[in-house]
């Protein structure tokens, strides 16, 4: 397997309130990790979130994949390393994997599939994709 | 204690992610609940949140009271019952109690005080106010 | 496309706070919603989560495919329509759609493949099989 | 007003998933971020939630009053400040202020009254208040 070669990471701490009653993390919650490390991940390009969407632009999710390899519990520290792919002329690809801290047990691997649309209509993400360098 | 006489009455079922690592209904659930039941209550009288928004006008919660009386566990069964009161010129008060079903133990009592804002700044809620009956 | 014949059914409304500032239905409440219909579908056919779990056996999700296809608003109705396949010896795949009711408009797409652990080791779900009528 | 002089503080960054179609954080995530900051200010002095709950002995809350001054929107920083006090013999009282980052603007203003409780039945909270030097 070849080895990810990642471009963002961001620590967590799990909170008690992610876990649910069989003691661990619920499994929407890395959803959330996820989504929070890809918005900091665009936020560090200069590609702010919620300010496309002002101006009607909207990057989506069209697919997730996720892989649960071992549960986070209360107190864990983690840390999601994330990197993006192009994917043809209009489609983008986070693949993101979740490790705990600091003994790097691998938790989740995930990948995810975006693309932009404006007004509700799918769009060409040029801006986006230079920006990330992907062009 | 007088008794409240509820304007609106909405059914739950608690749904096994909102019970955290003690084995109850987290928290912050109950006030996802009590959101919940206010919107449909606005709703059932023509009241519609969203719209609301998409016009400038925000109806925003300036307090909120909760005493937790006894948990809601897995499986449960429960009704929130609201009433909404006028307070002063710009306030409303929405009295809601969460009884599990079908015994009737109460769950939760709370008080949520809102206001209503136009693009961010307090306005008077006049038009709200009519249609709830209130003026 | 052969037709998927489901076994269970479970209507939702969707409820404010689960949008996010997109004005759409945050993607990890997808997760939320099929979790829910799966448990659902379970205690249907005699199996509780939460008694499962006390019993120290825990249902676990190991990887889940989403693929989003329309998104869910504020106030919009839906269905989640689950059905379950026995994969290899010991996996469990759900398959689950999700459409918006009434137009049946297709929402969300996912396949969750699950297993069983017992204080955190996988073990053969055979009772759990049975009840299924996979066995 | 006499000022509160705090003993614990966390900074934390809003997630966009937090924010609700209103384009704030939705108030319940508020009760997360006070959660959160409480389990820390606890674990800073030794007392973990969770190994408490394993030991049979739940800390709960039992009334909690929130102030909501400012909203906190995407990309906002923040920091939760806690104090605890002793009421009657029974009760502990978080006082928990919320302010934007850097600017320290008010954003909420709680407090949290919790007891503690062994296989449901309320207990004196001894060996806690002792931890948290309120004996």
């Amino acid at each position: 397997m070849e080895e990810t070669k990642y471009e963002h990471s961001l620590v967590f701490a799990v909170r008690d309130y992610e876990c649910d009653l069989q003691g661990v993390v619920n499994n929407a919650n890395y959803q959330h990790y996820l989504e929070h490390a890809r918005h900091e991940f665009l936020i560090s390009r200069g590609i702010s979130f919620s300010h496309l969407h002002d101006e009607g632009l909207d990057l989506i999710v069209t697919r997730i994949e996720i892989d649960y390899k071992y549960p986070l519990r209360s107190h864990d520290k983690f840390v999601v390393r994330s990197t993006i792919l192009r994917e043809g002329n209009v489609r983008l690809v986070f693949v993101q994997d979740i490790f705990r801290l600091p003994d790097e047990k691998l938790v989740v691997k995930a990948r995810v599939t975006g693309a932009a649309t404006k007004n509700g209509r799918p769009v060409h993400p040029g801006d986006i994709i230079k920006r990330l360098g992907l062009g």
